[in-house]
């Protein structure tokens, strides 16, 4: 730590999210968050029409502008360290982390294509964020041949590679803009260009080129297997991908002069090697032994998990060696409706008055669902819904599938369906665990962080649905302090990312205890939803499909 | 006629509702509605205390005063002359129809028991509303005999008698208060009750004898099954059902003296043979010919439609000889559900802002919504509903399923929802229509009346879904009209209710036609209904039965 007094050292953690950016100041010695700010990206998410010509882009595209994040570390990491009180000169190490699959085509020395004058009207030369959904055409063809030549890395992935991942997006700018494609000389996640900025030399982080990147066992697909996609995308991992993999924590550079002056932070401190939101949350909650599951739940939740062997459980994202901590396999599932499903009901399906009698007693419709729905026993309203209003991530893989809500009567009341709504994700949360445990990975914990964590009666029926205690991950901010954590070993304050993580994360162990009365009923309800899984979910011949077709068709005629 | 002029003699029509009773004078020769009137019971639905003690009544039960029957006649009926502007002395006869089952018990004089000075305070003396559900475990007592002994009747109920019929109603007064069973001299429908108020001697009419009192091939279930239900039940029907059955139209009687006075018309003018609202519904809209199937659309609907041949249908509510027409085979069916079904997401599944746009363009709930519904194409919501909320009458016969919604979206609008309901409520009636048509009975058109039919929308997407013209009875108190078309026939004026129908009843054909391109989605989207119709409504174990077992257990534990 060079010259700085270990009780008073600290670091930096940056956590890239999909709006805006946020930097954290945190003690090395014990976790303690002395000071944050965040910055608004000004361009937000550019699904609209192009900044720079006002041209409309297609449906489903979502753009990123990367200035944006180069101006959360002119702004508010300098803002952080003021607020915290600290001198510049006690921060020894920056970590970031990121949004992902994000991902744009640079120059070999970094240089975004999007910022070339010349290509500043192409919308193929901006980063894709994650959920530039226009790449499902060349998903479809990646899975279909990957499972044809039987690759043998599809069943790491739960059998599908996304439409949001690096692969997916690649061959979609290649097919569509083919100059674009070949002024492109490395294709990068965010969470991986930014550390170049920061340290002026490119690098690879084990955590997206697993999850994201498809590089397994050591390489990424073949050449053989990349051809046959498209014979021009044939060298395309060698040529614009291939770069050695840093584990996560990696010291992979020092701070450069000119990001010294953008975040006031001393020229030459250590940069650790990117990371991805989710994973880094990990060991901020102490959630990183295996067989500790890990719930970011806020619109949408991810599940992490370390495991010691290498499973390949059907329906997950993906299973990476040092994907969350480097020794361990790093399990990732999800669902891609939690939080936006609640916020669905509480916009759409509360009265009139309702609204009335919630302002009368001074709470937010939340609140004042939430106590109506909370005095009544579980299983009271008679209703089993399905998670499905943005499709079904784990373990179905299946985003046009939809929302079912059953059990309905003439007295069904708002409040009623809320709660069988909040319910539902719990289901939709024990069906990923169970798998888990059905293909060999043993769940011990189920810890959970997110803005979600704060809503006890939503972690009470997790405590109840799951049969096990909820541990609650302290920190206010997750992502950052996981940033920070890793910012700590990388400047070498802590041997590892598991040290690091036992003095400076936090979490509350049982917080929430399931009640055996609750967890029985819910047994029998859960029964009932697995059934609706498996009518509405399984089989070639989906309903969800089927209205989803007539839906399309009808709008499009 | 005796001396009044043909063209200008009246009759009077009275339609007894659940909450009201209607007066509606009506010109023999076309069936101009003159006047009308209505008078609300003062003690409505008794359904929380009794009025004459306050003691509270058990969960489920639903009881009437006569006298607020009585009161109809003295009020109603001379407001309706009066507003009719027509010398009482040209009125040549009185009809009328009333909601059913609703029974109750009388001395053999037809004094009903609960005006006994001693049984007042005896819940079991008094009417006991049509939607009185406390007889569940005798209807369920009933069936299970009849299908064991196998009952020759019991295919004529769609395979199942209600709990709200005569005879679950009279078992449970029987099983629970014994010596009011014991004073019971005579078990009338209030339908045939009011009658001998009129005209002062007994009468049991057609309708009522086959739909809810179990009369099939002359006579009733016999001693030996009744003495299996309850030893002491054996002489029931015996005993207090048995009497001559008078068909529809017939003239059974003269306006007593007494009745003349209450309701000011002549004394000795005829008295038709009492009826039921629904049934009386189908000569108003001239919807009685073989194949003519009638609707009456409100909180629920009742199909009624005539028949050569004596079929018996699967899961329709009966089939009587004589039991809309003299001469023709009666059926009806229903749905529990539909009116109401669409006011519970008005009143649910709307928020502020929508209440607050509908009143700035000066529109109520449901114009709003149907505006914004009507905006989308057919099959535009990807929705797809299951019209059970209040359970399934037709063709599963099933008060203990509830509705489902699938295909839900974080996209999904609450317009949308509501369109979704509008159509599974068509479905439903399709399902029906198709039942029909399968067993062998052709419905050659569907003809709409009551409350509903004035829901343009509505009625464009049963056209379309039903793929055939909808006709529209055009009195805007067809039951009422009903009533009087039978009086006129009691009283001479035409020989028999077809002649009357002609002459008295309207129907606007063709009001609605389907569009072939929307009638090929709904095609489709009915084709899902019919899924979740089998999935959730057929076969031993039932999701719906199940939910509803979770909740009872909850609210009870």
């Amino acid at each position: 730590m060079g010259d700085v007094n270990a009780n008073t050292a600290c670091v930096v953690g940056v956590d890239f999210g999909t709006l805006s950016g946020r930097a954290v100041v945190v003690s090395v010695a014990d976790g303690t968050e002395l000071g944050s700010a965040v910055h608004e990206y000004p361009n937000a998410v550019i699904d609209a029409v192009l900044p720079a010509t006002g041209a409309a882009l297609p449906p489903d595209w979502a753009l990123q502008d990367p200035e944006d994040y180069r101006e959360v570390l002119r702004t508010a990491v300098p803002a952080a360290v003021e607020a915290a009180g600290v001198d510049p000169r006690q921060v020894i190490g920056i970590a970031t982390d990121f949004t992902a699959c994000t991902v744009l085509p640079v120059l070999g020395d970094g240089t975004p294509l999007c910022e070339l004058p010349e290509l500043r009207d192409r919308p193929h030369a901006y980063p894709k964020l994650w959920r530039h959904h226009a790449a499902q055409a060349q998903a479809n063809r990646i899975n279909a041949l990957a499972h044809e030549r039987g690759e043998p890395w599809i069943g790491r992935y739960g059998g599908k590679i996304s439409s949001e991942w690096q692969f997916a997006k690649a061959l979609q700018l290649l097919e569509e803009d083919p100059e674009v494609y070949g002024r492109t000389e490395r294709w990068i996640e965010a969470a991986d260009w930014i550390i170049w900025e920061l340290c002026g030399t490119e690098t690879r982080n084990a955590c997206t080129a697993g999850y994201k990147g498809i590089f397994q066992d050591g390489g990424y697909p073949s050449e053989e297997y990349l051809g046959a996609l498209n014979p021009r995308f044939a060298d395309f991992a060698r040529t614009r991908l291939e770069h050695p993999i840093s584990p996560l924590g990696a010291r992979v550079g020092s701070l450069t002069a000119e990001a010294a002056k953008w975040t006031g932070l001393p020229e030459g401190i250590a940069v650790a090697a990117g990371n991805v939101d989710a994973h880094v949350a990990a060991p901020a909650a102490q959630a990183i032994e295996h067989g500790q599951m890990l719930a970011i739940m806020g619109t949408s939740t991810c599940h992490v998990m370390n495991g010691g062997d290498l499973v390949e459980v059907p329906g997950i994202c993906g299973v990476v060696d040092g994907g969350i901590v480097a020794g361990s396999h790093g399990y990732e599932a999800g669902q891609s409706g939690v939080g936006d499903i609640f916020a669905w009901w509480l916009r759409q399906g509360l009265p009139e008055h309702y609204h009335e009698a919630a302002r009368s007693l001074g709470l937010d419709a939340h609140e004042y669902l939430t106590r109506l729905a909370a005095g009544q026993p579980a299983g009271g309203h008679g209703l089993v819904a399905l998670d499905w209003q943005s499709g079904n991530r784990s373990v179905l893989v299946d985003h046009h599938l939809s929302g079912v809500i059953a059990g309905l009567t003439l007295a069904t009341r708002p409040e009623e369906v809320y709660r069988a709504l909040l319910e539902s994700t719990a289901f939709g949360a024990r069906k990923i665990v169970e798998t888990f445990e059905a293909a060999g990975v043993p769940v011990t914990e189920f810890v959970v962080t997110g803005g979600l964590k704060k809503n006890a009666f939503l972690m009470q029926i997790y405590a109840d649905v799951l049969r096990r205690p909820i541990a609650i991950g302290t920190s206010e901010q997750g992502p950052a302090l996981g940033s920070a954590i890793h910012a700590a070993v990388a400047a070498g304050a802590y041997p590892d990312v598991r040290a690091a993580s036992g003095a400076m994360g936090g979490v509350e162990r049982g917080a929430y205890v399931p009640d055996p009365a609750r967890a029985g009923v819910y047994d029998r309800l859960y029964a009932e939803y697995l059934r609706l899984h498996d009518y509405f979910g399984v089989g070639a011949d989906l309903m969800p499909h089927r209205l989803r077709e007539i839906r399309d068709e009808a709008l499009n005629s």
